[in-house]
């Protein structure tokens, strides 16, 4: 089943915004089983949205358009596409309400544009937003419908019903929004019938070329695995995507599964949308043990991801940022000995920092990251990207020295994984008070 | 001068690699003046880059293609284009030496396979690649060839001659081939000869429609301005861009600006790629004065993305995450009585944490934020969404309370923009020592 994205967006063909939904959109969908085929972003201007998703449904049966719904006067998506559909644009009670109850509920009076947003092309699937407030829309599309569209515009293959998915720009609406009602009409409307698996499996702490060197060689003897692999690398993690389809799809994928595991070992922390942070706070939970973490150059990067986690608070207890030796001094009780001697970015300075964080927060485990993200503060023996990682536990303490030579705020997100990683790897040694 | 770009990229469309090259190659372009008007991504399958890049050339003057010109089999740009343009593929002798040299370095014999990358459509004009084997290639293309082309593929303007750019797909490959080969190319062969003026003015604190509305009554009484406007909103903030072309641009967006600032005022923080934080600290270091952050439903992201800037140190001397009412006591000194009298979500806890956080570290300000992040944690008197920003400074404190029942990490992100705008606010006010 054949899927193109179209996006709008002017911020997106300016440079100004990175465009992230064209791949989580593709990763979902091709998680369901669908192939993403095409994905074009054109201008907020008129004609531009009907030009591209003409082309698109003259092509294949899904395609789904981001961005456009709002109450601005860029925003063309909905008419557009009801005049490419020749539907009328009908008020919808039900919208209006919830677009009222929206403002009201934040003490605002709803402006008169806003309203733009309660017209609902006729015969469209209207799919609710629990988080902003254009509601998304679906729309079926006839196999004549669908030629038409497409002539002129390249190759047509319009056999079969297309749906016309449009889905609003800002992703925390846009998302929910998908997960929650286009997943559900898709299985009713356009399932994927051939059989299809596939599985994402999440390795953090091994490099990209390692990861598919290993990979390769344990799936591609004995006549191949009948499965394709791929791989994303992502700040300090590689995921390997194994995906089949066809009769024996899932028993294929399911045997790859088998043996990638056991050939990475430790390194696999997970599978699917799950993140390095997820699964620590997991282990803690499970194990009714806490953490406290003392930060400097990851600046609250790993207490931000962790706290990201709902529930979060059952497990990591206080961070601290210590951006200053003074306050590494202060808070964490780190001895001005300690940083006279060895310097902020040091081995016993990072133990200080750990133990220091665990005996101030009363937590069963402590982490401490200290290092230089640059780009500058570098020296000949302490280049920019050193970084010392400690972990203290019941049992002790553990120190590692890294290096991640890289931009700035790449190295923060790096170091944070790695960091974290080493409090996994601690928690599956049993490094608590069991 | 209106430019298209097609990337070829399977890894893409499976959602498995994050798009950078659309973004990074859009702002480049419209820095120099060209109107990306299109990206689009196809797959590796034979025939979808011809499709793709015959329909573009049928519009647009420029089209920049990257990906396909590596040696492996699913690499097919080359051959496609050539076919496209009926051009005959010729190994070119001088990219063969290079080629055999760049393995002989690496002490590694080059591949019969690599050997392909030495062929050169035509007429082609080789662009060298410094970091990698394949080089890419710029192809100049007649208006005939480009109606033709275009014919039965969407709308044609084929007026004037146009240019097909193919580079390689490897970041550290494409990114330099495109500095130092491209853009003096372009600069010979497509120059941009009208003028044209762009400038993005950021704002925050005001609504997405209410930016909007004030903005066009602001620009369009008087005849209008001259100058299209453009919106895009992101956790708080909402950017507006203002671009003009032809004769007299620069006079008409420098007008535009100054009426949009002044109707504005201090919702505009800055202009370009500035980032709110950025500005804070610019603010903090000119007067030589410091913050310190308390956080508690933020997690740390406040403190993250201030030291996502460089040179933070100068300003930003500690932050504390304290995710227990007992780190609020013992880190803060946060009393108990205030926990137990009004709860950790509170004015009086959000003030006690800023002033303790402005104690502790000795800074001249303290911010700090205490409030429900969710999903779950709220009552009916203090829902999900909750939340006190305060700031201390040495002429005092003063709380906020705001309500943004959003998503959890989309939570995050706006509460600490208000929290730093809320620091930003006070800044500007003279909250400072003097």
């Amino acid at each position: 089943m054949r899927v193109e994205l179209v996006q709008t967006g002017t911020e997106l063909l300016t440079g100004a915004r990175l465009n992230l939904h064209a791949q989580w959109l593709s990763e979902r969908l091709t998680s369901m089983g669908y192939e993403v085929v095409r994905q074009t972003v054109v201008a907020d201007a008129a004609g531009a949205i009907c030009e591209a998703v003409a082309g698109a449904l003259g092509r294949v049966r899904l395609v789904v358009v981001t961005g456009g719904l709002g109450p601005t006067s860029d925003d063309r998506t909905r008419e557009e596409i009801a005049q490419l559909l020749g539907r009328r644009l009908v008020e919808d009670t039900q919208v209006l309400r919830r677009l009222e109850a929206f403002y009201a509920a934040r003490n605002r009076v709803m402006p008169e544009r806003a309203r733009v947003q309660a017209l609902v092309p006729e015969g469209a699937v209207v799919l609710e937003n629990r988080w902003g407030t254009a509601p998304g829309l679906a729309l079926e599309v006839s196999p004549e419908v669908r030629a038409g569209l497409g002539e002129g515009k390249g190759p047509v293959r319009a056999e079969g019903t297309g749906w016309l998915v449009l889905l609003p720009g800002p992703t925390r609406e846009m998302r929910p929004m998908f997960e929650e009602r286009v997943v559900p009409l898709l299985a009713k409307v356009l399932p994927v019938e051939e059989e299809w698996a596939s599985v994402v499996l999440r390795t953090v702490g091994l490099p990209e070329s390692v990861v598919e060197a290993r990979v390769t060689a344990v799936l591609e003897g004995g006549g191949g695995s009948g499965v394709e692999v791929g791989y994303c690398a992502h700040a300090g993690e590689v995921d390997v995507r194994l995906v089949a389809r066809g009769p024996g799809a899932r028993e294929r994928v399911g045997r790859a599964e088998h043996r990638v595991r056991l050939e990475l070992g430790q390194a696999v922390y997970g599978a699917g949308e799950v993140t390095l942070e997820a699964v620590v706070l997991e282990m803690l939970r499970a194990r009714a043990e806490t953490v406290a973490v003392a930060e400097s150059c990851t600046g609250g990067c790993v207490a931000h991801r962790l706290t990201n986690v709902p529930g979060a608070s059952a497990s990591f207890v206080a961070g601290w940022v210590t951006y200053s030796n003074e306050s590494k001094v202060r808070g964490l009780g780190v001895t001005p000995a300690a940083l006279a001697a060895h310097g902020a970015v040091s081995a016993e300075v990072a133990k200080q920092m750990a133990e220091g964080a665990r005996r101030m927060a009363g937590s069963t485990h402590g982490l401490a990251i200290t290092g230089i993200a640059g780009p500058t503060g570098g020296s000949a023996e302490k280049p920019v990207g050193t970084v010392f990682l400690a972990y203290a536990g019941p049992g002790g303490t553990e120190v590692e020295r890294r290096f991640h030579p890289i931009d700035r705020v790449s190295f923060k997100e790096v170091t944070a994984t790695y960091a974290l990683d080493l409090l996994r790897r601690a928690l599956l040694r049993g490094a608590g008070t069991d």
